[in-house]
């Protein structure tokens, strides 16, 4: 009984710290969401400071890194591929071809309708399993290489961003 | 004998979590060490984007968050509470006297030096008791209230405000 009671208290806790992580990593996106409501098109594609990244490049580069999950965590195939060479592969301003602003908004939000599907269907146990860019003997030895550890990076990558994202709202 | 390695499983999960979530915390803090090393005193003085914040301002903001999580973790008492009025309780250009920009960076790593000190003596499940903000009764409805959740979220508050302070280092 008393080891039930154990098996049931660290088992809480797992789910627990899965939670929090998962609950950070949308609260991150939502903030996201509400920020690129917020501002206009105009806005948005201005540069977040003089001579910075742009707001869409910024906002395209998110949406790109969040679609890569799909494959980093086995989840599937990615819907938007094609984003990686304008956002991920190559820096603003380098003569790439971006999608309207509408369409970026739309994939950004498609993208991560798409995770969520996932990521609610994950027990918590399956967040400690390996990525897909770690091998089976390399997870061995460097468990931290997990689903859920992509998850927080993720979402502290996404913060940064976010931090200069920020500066295209109008000074109050 | 299985329930002892499902045990030992789930043990091992929440000791790995939390150097997880350590290791992101200690990786921020360094990439802002590293940050304000580079920028001179000018650099650092300067605004993020025009009209917006100056580093000094933020170093000083994210020194006082961190210095307030001694209190709030229950692990002593506060290096610099005098810190609070200018750099959390008040907006950038208020007309606050701020330390110079050396003495702050000083703060900055006595701070963290002192937070170290508390974090490694850290049991990993001692990062699931509440954090000393929210009583008892409220935590034994919302477990999620602990330390842990309390230094993820610093750790994404921290990469939000680094993400702006970036923009002080000159363009490539």
């Amino acid at each position: 009984m008393q080891v039930q009671e154990e098996i049931n208290a660290t088992q809480a806790n797992q789910a627990l710290f899965v939670q929090m992580a998962v609950t950070l990593w949308d609260g991150m996106n939502k903030r996201v969401d509400k920020l690129i409501d917020e501002l206009t098109d105009e806005q948005l594609a201005a540069e977040t400071a003089p001579g910075r990244n742009t707001g869409t490049y910024l906002l395209g580069h998110l949406a790109a890194v969040n679609d890569g999950l799909l494959t980093l965590m086995g989840w599937g195939e990615r819907l938007h591929p094609e984003m990686d060479e304008p956002f991920l592969k190559t820096p603003d301003k380098s003569g790439q071809n971006f999608p309207p602003v509408a369409t970026l908004k739309e994939y950004w939000k498609t993208i991560n309708a798409e995770l969520g599907k996932h990521i609610s269907a994950m027990q918590p146990q399956d967040w400690f399993t390996r990525h897909m860019s770690v091998s089976p003997e390399d997870f061995e030895k460097e468990p931290n290489r997990n689903k859920l550890n992509v998850l927080m990076g993720r979402t502290v990558h996404q913060s940064n961003h976010l931090g200069q994202m920020q500066f295209l709202s109008p000074r109050k």
